[in-house]
């Protein structure tokens, strides 16, 4: 590559909103989602891997500004007119895949798909315009029987990647017990549009406002803590005690919670066949051993205001932990998802009954991590030290013999002429072992071998007397170099 | 989401020059991505994942045209004004994160780097606009140490990933002799720029045009089978045999083919210096016992045209395929790379010595698939078919069954009416096993067990009479269904 001429040097940044990841926040995500693909498998789910890129149109964005329509996606004009974009999700292309590719594909078709999506959003902490997403979804079967294995599996997932039983509980509730709701609220017709989304909102927040907050909010309006007001859906008493009786229509078993629903939405049939859904995926669900220790009814799920048509499911984990500042810390929601029949429709010109949950890769990640659940942290390599530079051979034939035996190992590459550095150096690469042959060892048919892990545990504690020991230290025959750094690692 | 009005139903269509990935092509190239990364682990590479978007700055693309700068590449314009693309390769951003952690990063810093890269070219067979690219590169160390060790990666992880050891070959050159070589035949200096482009081309073609075709092209021109005629470098006839001899220079083993260089580039201090290293390498590859049967130095090999600064190196698979029509195909290079000592300087401002290998990772996964190397093809899950819609949750509790025991296993999802379209799914999914239950069956206590793949080599060869005795179908209490379908699988 010609070197470019008075060109300004170029910032050395990450685009804002991007991240680089290193080290083992590349091996523990790669290992949990091999976990996850796993799991995905074994219930005879396929892997797809769509195109990064699809056309604008493929993805929907349909935008006023036609010569722009980058409102949310990261898009661009070909040469010859078109426009593409980088996929904001994995559904939108699954759609575009399966009206693509329908008559070669079994029906039903389930498939899991993982890796990155961007979204054109402004930037914020923790937010971030590249991430991962991690889908499976069962596309043509209008079955129950589809989104209840979707929730058993993702049970099994969340145990496989080591949350325990206890630690999370899936939640399902059906888009159709709620207009069923709204019918007998009398909330149902086009007209009622904005009554329905401020009714919406206020259910999602049961969690942080509790009853009379959302009570409050489904009538004239709520005043908060700092004296602004939330205009309320205006509805009646009798109206909002329909609306309150159906979120906290909890019970506890879930035949119970089925009855209450199933009073709540008596002379609607649309919330008369949500109910019978809920009930058919609960009696799927404990016909496969998946009680309500894992998986339950729970009708304050809302997940979003538009898109679903039926089941809709979450994960949640159940535990807190303390992060920094000793401040308790909920992970909340992990993974959700639900049935969405009419989102094909839009490519084939058919519905296509569909259902599917995404699992949130990065927030489960981080869960697992606050509670040191990611499994032994990666280590770093052996490190052969050089002390003459003329004998890297050597030194190259060690670390050969090293890694035959399975053993992550390198030779130091840096200038070796401060030994120091080496040491340092392997500190830095959280080396458990450091391996040493000067001119002397060399001439008497020995290497020094630095147990660094036990050596860092003896500065600790130890006094200066015992330092001087150095028993984290051993000289051995060169030939004994692979049997002592295999037991000093413990294999 | 709303449904969009009005709006004509968009093409589904991958956008030209993508493609999407199915089933087993999907895990088979995980698996191998998996085993590369397992090897560069063992090497002490820390793997790095940067996002797929820079600022096109850092992408290094200064091109004519400022208002559009995406020649080459993806790109499109921020809010703010700045420009942002799809990276094109894994080196720029190598760079890039290079210049701006190299704080917090070992040193030398050892990384592995794989996903996917985007190319905004136009896209023909086989050329695709978004593949896949996997690397290792050293930088912070000009030690020919690491040149070499990462031959020595390259050639286990060809090994690893099931490319017997005769069955490739990894081949070193060094830009440096080339260098030499142009000075001690007098193409060296600014003005020489021409004809140093049409020599170097020319010697890339050696392997297709053999050594008359090259030394038409040193001299006057060559003109082709068609009568096309391709101007040359115009060199005499003493220049011309300083080039051949160069080209020609292998000799039997790594110590004669220096020997012989070292003759060729008698006076040129680069070239020299050149052929030092080579030696250097040379020995510590011996010394780590990759002999000549994994690694030689061969002076054929050139690696484009810019960029390289001293080693360069590449892997060819030395066998031959049969492919369709019976024509024989050559895979060829697999992987390359070499030391690239200028490029960091770009970001740093100073000269940060870097050396790397590229892994043509769908190159190499068609040469394992056309030698059938690509191990054992995924199985399709065991399929539960569905005789009694009303018990779905039998159905459902047999696949947990079989789950659990760590087999792939499903309930057919689609419309049950038709038994025939259930059994053409489970051929659709290479299922090896269907499992039958209706109610007779349910009333005596026994399952129908279909060995498909056993079936289907019966259906191949037997009569009629064969045929209708069934023996790949056998009748099993329930609770010996589990027993029995491990047998079958041979687990």
């Amino acid at each position: 590559m010609a070197k470019p001429k008075k060109t300004p040097r170029p910032k050395a940044q990450t685009p804002k909103g991007f991240a680089d990841y290193f080290g083992k926040d590349v091996t523990e995500r790669a290992a949990m989602l091999q976990m996850i693909a796993g799991g995905d498998h074994r219930y005879g789910f396929d892997p797809l891997e769509s195109s990064a890129v699809e056309t604008v149109e493929a993805l929907g964005k349909f935008l006023p500004d036609v010569d722009r329509p980058n409102e949310g996606v990261f898009a661009w004009q070909e040469e010859d007119g078109d426009w593409l974009a980088l996929r904001y999700d994995m559904t939108a292309p699954l759609a575009r895949v399966y009206a693509q590719h329908r008559n070669d594909l079994p029906n039903p078709y389930r498939r899991y798909a993982m890796g990155p999506v961007w979204r054109n959003e402004k930037p914020g902490p923790g937010r971030f315009r590249q991430f991962y997403q991690c889908d499976a979804d069962t596309v043509g079967t209008a079955s129950m029987a589809a989104d209840a294995e979707i929730c058993a599996m993702l049970s099994d997932t969340l145990e496989a990647v080591g949350i325990p039983r206890g630690d999370y509980v899936i939640r399902i509730n059906n888009r159709k017990v709620l207009n069923g709701v709204m019918e007998v609220a009398g909330l149902a017709g086009d007209d009622k549009d904005a009554e329905r989304g401020i009714v919406l909102r206020a259910i999602d927040k049961l969690d942080r406002l509790g009853p009379d907050g959302v009570r409050a909010l489904l009538g004239e309006g709520r005043k908060d803590e700092s004296g602004d007001f939330t205009k309320g859906a205006g509805l009646g008493d009798a109206q909002a005690d329909v609306v309150m009786g159906f979120m906290q229509a909890k019970r506890d078993t879930g035949a119970d919670t089925v009855a209450q629903l199933r009073g709540l939405v008596d002379g609607s049939d649309i919330g008369t066949k949500g109910v019978d859904e809920l009930e058919e995926i609960a009696a799927l669900l404990n016909a496969g051993g998946y009680g309500p220790d894992r998986i339950e009814i729970d009708p304050s799920v809302v997940r979003g205001l538009g898109y679903y048509t039926g089941p809709v499911y979450e994960a949640e984990l159940t535990f807190e932990v303390t992060v920094e500042k000793g401040r308790p810390r909920n992970f909340g929601a992990v993974a959700g998802g639900g049935r969405y029949d009419e989102l094909g429709e839009r490519c084939t010109g058919q519905e296509v009954p569909a259902t599917g949950v995404s699992i949130g890769v990065d927030r489960l990640l981080a869960a697992l991590r606050a509670t040191g659940r990611t499994g032994d942290a990666a280590q770093g390599p052996v490190v052969v030290t050089v002390m003459d530079r003329d004998r890297m051979a050597d030194y190259q034939a060690m670390v050969a013999e090293l890694r035959e035996a399975g053993i992550r190992a390198e030779v130091y590459l840096g200038n070796p002429k401060n030994f120091g550095n080496q040491l340092k150096y392997a500190d830095k690469r959280g080396s458990p072992v450091a391996i040493i042959e000067g001119g002397d060892e060399k001439e008497r048919g020995v290497v020094q071998i630095k147990d660094l892990v036990l050596g860092a545990k003896i500065a600790e504690t130890a006094t200066h007397e015992e330092w001087k020991d150095r028993p984290s230290q051993f000289e051995v025959p060169r030939e004994e170099m692979l049997a002592k750094v295999l037991e000093i690692l413990g294999k």
